[in-house]
């Protein structure tokens, strides 16, 4: 018998993958993002950009906002940030000023993302993977841009 | 006869430090911020990091969600941000998003300044100067901090 594991980082990013959904039903880029503690979703946050005329308004700004708000704590440093996307340089800023324990992204994102100035741009407590449903995290982002393509056509 | 530069940088930089006093009073690291477009103050910000528990709640972030507000435009490629202290890493990315016209900051910030990665990681459109009206930006901090030890002392 195969032991289903629960609390996994495929889990936990198809929860994420929920949040970009959300984004994408809105008109936005489809990025998402959820905060763990514990195990336990404690915040989520999807792009709102367009909708809130907002730069800021990023699926990661809004989780951690979220996520300080729930914790009465600036510092997530025993939280883990799920995200489908790379963060772009903005957020990994704000992640650093958390001090978030951990960072998992699904796709990277070469023109935006924060790795071009690799790790060192995050606080050094904190740990990073990535690649987690990669396929899924970026397709839906690919299929967003080639359906917005096809209706400008 | 002097002619009075009414809408100088020394001017605008001085509203600026009045932002700045608001977080002071606070309790906050006193930074401040405005936006200008032709010559009128569309939005402030100053610090707010501690009171909100929100590690994004910078000066430069709270003017640039307020100025997008009032604008109903994401962009704020027409305006001009005046800061006190050299923005972060995580407001120089909200900033290149806003693709905003020009920059004046007044004092550096080695520890936590967005300029030791360079102008790159702003807007290649946007414009930026700084050191207007440096010592004064860079006491109001250095103070803040004196003020802070000696309570604990």
């Amino acid at each position: 018998m195969n032991t289903i594991e629960v609390f996994s980082d495929d889990h936990f990013m198809k929860l994420a993958l929920l949040e970009a959904q959300k984004a994408e039903d809105s008109g936005e880029v489809p990025i998402g993002a959820i905060i763990v503690s514990n195990n336990t979703v404690i915040a989520k946050g999807y792009n709102q950009v367009e909708m809130l005329r907002d730069v800021s308004a990023h699926a990661e700004i809004i989780a951690l906002t979220s996520a300080s708000s729930y914790l009465g704590n600036k510092y997530l440093n025993k939280c883990t940030l799920y995200v489908t996307m790379e963060p772009c340089i903005m957020c990994a800023g704000a992640l650093k000023w958390s001090q978030i324990g951990r960072i998992v992204y699904g796709t990277g994102d070469e023109k935006n993302g924060f790795m071009r100035y690799g790790k060192e741009l995050l606080h050094p407590k904190t740990r990073l993977e990535y690649g987690v449903l990669h396929e899924t995290c970026s397709q839906i982002v690919s299929q967003f841009f080639a359906k917005k393509r096809a209706l400008k056509s």
